[in-house]
């Protein structure tokens, strides 16, 4: 059965996004340091129709990151401050459920995204979100409070912890305000490069 | 020229000890699952005077730790829990520089550990360490304080993290009151196992 997952660059103080953060900025001042490793990549910069970009062991994690989901979900913020920052073509090239109290029409883009936009809560735009990703997995793509609602209702398979050996010293930690902690995951693969060490957990 | 070097074991979310410490219980209720990795190797048993132990990886890891250390110094509130808890010979078989503000004579115990006493200041206290390690390296032991005073103060070459796939939830950060932040720190080497990920990073 395809995974539900999470794929989120941290520090290594905790912070996936640092202070000071603003829609125009969402994710703070400081914080593209996490995620120098990702702007580097092929991958990723295809996928903003950037030209060029490694084609290292970082690429290969980036692409096969893209490439397994079928379908996204993120929080009705991340959406907000996404689209003023994400080309068009969108990155996604896939369905993505934005969890909101607001009902509004899908939205179709470029290249394969259309965002929908889901009322009915977190479990529902899951199923939705795996019926649009047939054989493949489902991304939580964030916010943090996004992530902490699908942990703490146990539907994550897997966490991609891409740990960069930075310091933020402030802003928005992910792994906290989870329920039925202290709990131990599973290590499955644990890959590392000079920018980022790229962990990844299956959760019972 | 030797390093100075703190090894702590740390939870995904980034604690070195859990909640609910107390002076018989210095790590906190739920902490050890933090150390499940090195009590079931053989190089730490051995120093606590136990049978047995895994000879892995994770082994020799724990070896190569206790091995390069020269000299450790800790904090007197580690020191004062670790005083109940070590066993004798106490695992170090080397001198320790206790930071106290109460003078005290060296304190000799069997095996090659000798708590020395030292009221003048962190850097006071790293000279004396370096002079009786020698070639070998200074281990900054703790507690998560006293290690925050020595990143602080640029005295630190290199810090190795054992994390471990454990939420905590809660208890005593490592990586936060650092002055200077943000930083970065360059990655080392990184090896993982079933039960750890040992990270090593150089500090600039």
């Amino acid at each position: 059965m395809p995974d539900v997952f999470v794929d989120v660059g941290m520090s290594l103080d905790g912070f996936i996004a640092g202070r000071n953060r603003s829609p125009q900025n969402p994710m703070g001042g400081v914080a593209p340091s996490i995620h120098e490793w990702m702007i580097k990549v092929h991958a990723w910069r295809d996928r903003q129709s950037l030209e060029g970009g490694d084609r290292n062991q970082d690429n290969e994690i980036a692409s096969e990151t893209f490439e397994r989901a079928g379908a996204y979900i993120m929080g009705r913020r991340m959406f907000d401050e996404g689209a003023l920052a994400w080309p068009d073509p969108p990155p996604f090239q896939k369905p993505v459920f934005v969890l909101t109290n607001h009902p509004r029409e899908p939205w179709e883009r470029q290249g394969g995204t259309t965002f929908y936009f889901v009322t009915d809560g977190i479990e529902r735009a899951l199923k939705r979100a795996q019926e649009a990703a047939g054989a493949r997995d489902v991304h939580i793509s964030g916010g943090g409070h996004t992530i902490q609602q699908f942990l703490n209702a146990g539907l994550v398979d897997e966490v991609q912890i891409h740990l960069a050996p930075v310091l933020l010293g402030d802003g928005l930690r992910l792994l906290e305000k989870l329920d039925g902690m202290p709990s131990h995951w599973s290590t499955d693969r644990v890959i590392p490069s000079d920018d980022v060490t790229h962990l990844r957990y299956r959760l019972a």
